[in-house]
């Protein structure tokens, strides 16, 4: 329910706000129109009373503090780079951008880095290089996705099968609270177990419970260069089997799989020189060193084989490999390419059920005639699959939703979620209840409520 | 406050609790008596009302909904290993103990294992290995402390330098609520994030906000053996900057310290041939197969001589390394075998401070005339100050109580920590504001509060 309110109270409030913050406070509609949605281009998008870009943690209080007072909502947002629709906007909401809190500051002596919620995934790592360091974490849009939003959605990538995910390195953290309050928690300490994990319950909940403004992440030392096969099956259900004895040897930094339909979309826009006519394409690396590496993706390409590959190709050179990678991370966009507009899956399964889950998404996009390309972040059971979507049609764009629901269904029946690394954002938000159960949704509003009591921050958003 | 109670309503609750229940139920004071304490042998220790040990899931269903019915505090409690009285019982309480709920399931394919809490983090160990397996956590107390209590306090152990704590292995649990519902939380998925990370606030949660009656973690592929050293410096200064930088190397699977006092206590019993004149001992090892792990120990080696150290001696072989690590374990036991009575600290630090933390507990000591020994975890910052007992007078008493006191007020004025693995429990309890802020303390209370508004579990302990 939208509640009327007649223009000039708001007016007169959001010009209050205006003074009081030292950032931009943005009120056009055309100014508001490239912050009404991020990258899953959520058709319920409302409409935003304003948008304020945070300058520092103490516009972040201010617009909170505000916002208690007149239960206003608030929808968090870094670079707007969300694939579930986690920073949709509402109607009569603000959007508390953090896309100008870009402080970082990296510490080599701890191997930590601290960081404004809006430096990019991509200036981090930068920032750690300098340093001969490294931040793992490699989300597919890293060069694009900002470091709070990562937080926020306890985002994965195409590391996280040997390194983890963001979560993994996150030591500290410094939040604004609902009520505009601030807190600190954790620090530049290794092992901390003092009270409650309070810190852990912010990582991953999309914005809905306080606003990281600030974040201490953990750093490695880089990592020898990778070495690469390229691993082609006709049958999708003995890649799938494949990726299961792959994973278990526990050796490989990545392990990564396309689709068909995937390669055909990367082929034409970028002529990689991959097999199109595979039925799926794995990309398997190792980072272990020297012969250690080379050992590893022999025991590899033997397990391929043993599988019933259909050929397995050694990168010529770390810069070979890194080549196929790319190919990889520009797969989302290529297919959104050919297919005009995207569903973006996100779903999960315990490894064993990895090919149930891809013959059953083909089976999906063959009943309903909806074409699905699939990637997959393949050793970690998390797939994406991507629900082409014709537009031109109502009842086309009906059955291309609905496959991306049945997508979900099939998921939940395979023991598995509705999302690996995305968020549940907007656009998951129907199917949560189904895969986590009535009673972890009502103990999510439970400490929802116990956080967020007036529900002003990203309502509609996760649970 | 105790609320006076007639003991024939009390009684003839506790018989109807009783007729519900699988598991025994003890009443009788010399039954009671070894389930009043954990190994912190809280002196604060009260009485409780009766031990219930669960056999099953619907028991601690049961005692729940009883316990909130009637308003009565349930303690939950593993093997009692614990070291901050975490499991300590208060007056009128029901402990709940896990001890019985022992069903232990590996499932080679995923790589996972599911285990009732009351299953010992060693016969964990020995289940996974029977499949070449390896599950990482290893509290120095792994041959007698519960994996429920592991999952409870986030416990640590010696290989987190290199493998982390105990919520990097969690993938799934079931949790009975403080009302008695039950949820289960997570699976055998490696990436998932639907919903608030709920999961992640019961593990550390130290028995505040549900019982742990079921838990899913991850197992890896067991290392190679591992190469050892052993480094002594005459100066704890040198020593912990040695470490700092043995640390960043990022290459170590162990990297552990005992101070002059330790090593005593340790010889005394078990003569392994430690040099009792160093103010530090090292152990140092890799896990890094071959020649990597050579290399790795060799510049950890020379990383030490550059840091002044008196010796590095290489074990000769895996076993010799072994016996070294060995002494480390029975550091807390020998110790203990010398002084009678022990407060036993987990402070942590940031490392660059863990010489300044050494340093000043070295002066809490002398200034207070109150043998402290030091045990650490040196890679991680958490050190293990064992405050000794001095029970022959009441002054003496008040002047260690006093000593580990100080030592928790130093580590708060060092960024650090008042307990890096074991919980805040009861003991530290008083530390845990100045610890973590009043406001952090209140967010504490607010989560409790959703999950246990009656405050029946656990009261007194974490928070």
């Amino acid at each position: 329910m939208t509640i009327a309110r007649t223009p000039a109270p708001i007016d007169a409030l959001l010009a209050q706000l205006r003074a009081e913050i030292v950032g931009p406070m943005l009120t056009a509609p055309s100014a508001l129109e490239p912050y009404r949605r991020d990258r899953a281009a959520d058709p319920n998008a409302g409409t935003p009373l304003a948008v304020v870009r945070a300058q520092s943690v103490a516009d972040v209080q201010t617009v909170l503090r505000f916002a208690s007072e007149h239960t206003i909502a608030v929808i968090p947002r870094g670079a707007g780079s969300g694939l579930s629709g986690g920073s949709s906007a509402v109607d009569g909401a603000i959007i508390l951008s953090t896309e100008d809190m870009r402080g970082i500051a990296v510490d080599p002596i701890t191997m930590t880095v601290t960081a404004g919620p809006g430096v990019m995934n991509a200036e981090l790592k930068a920032a750690a290089a300098e340093h001969g360091l490294w931040y793992p974490p490699d989300p597919a849009s890293f060069e694009f996705c900002s470091i709070g939003g990562n937080v926020a959605t306890n985002a994965g990538g195409l590391c996280c099968v040997k390194y983890g995910v963001t979560r993994d390195y996150v030591l500290g953290m410094t939040v604004v609270l609902a009520d505009g309050s601030v807190v600190e928690l954790g620090g530049r300490l290794i092992k901390d177990v003092a009270g409650l994990p309070l810190m852990q319950l912010f990582i991953g909940s999309e914005g809905t419970l306080g606003v990281i403004v600030s974040v201490t992440l953990r750093l490695r030392a880089a990592p020898p260069p990778s070495s690469t096969v390229l691993v082609t099956f006709d049958d999708i259900d003995a890649a799938g089997a494949a990726v299961l004895a792959l994973a278990r040897t526990g050796r490989l930094s990545m392990l990564e799989l396309m689709d068909r339909t995937t390669v055909e979309c990367v082929e034409r826009l970028h002529a990689g020189g991959l097999d199109t006519t595979a039925a799926a394409t794995l990309i398997v690396q190792s980072d272990e060193p020297g012969e250690a590496g080379q050992a590893a993706l022999a025991a590899a390409a033997e397990i391929c084989s043993a599988g019933g590959c259909v050929s397995v190709r050694q990168a010529a050179s770390v810069e070979e490999g890194e080549r196929w990678t790319t190919l990889r991370r520009v797969a989302i966009p290529s297919v959104e390419a050919a297919a005009g507009s995207l569903l973006l899956g996100d779903v999960g399964v315990p490894l064993p059920s990895l090919g149930a889950l891809m013959a059953g998404i083909e089976s999906i996009s063959r009943e309903s005639g909806v074409p699905i390309a699939l990637i997959a972040h393949a050793g970690d059971g998390n797939t994406h699959p991507l629900v082409m979507r014709d537009t031109t049609s109502a009842e086309a764009i009906a059955r291309a939703d609905a496959a991306y629901g049945r997508v979900m269904d099939l998921a939940i029946a395979l023991d598995g979620t509705i999302t690996g690394e995305h968020g549940v954002g907007r656009l998951k938000q129907p199917w949560l209840a189904a895969n986590v159960g009535d009673d972890v949704v009502r103990l999510n509003e439970a400490v929802k409520a116990a956080l967020d009591p007036q529900r002003i921050l990203n309502p509609g958003a996760a649970f």
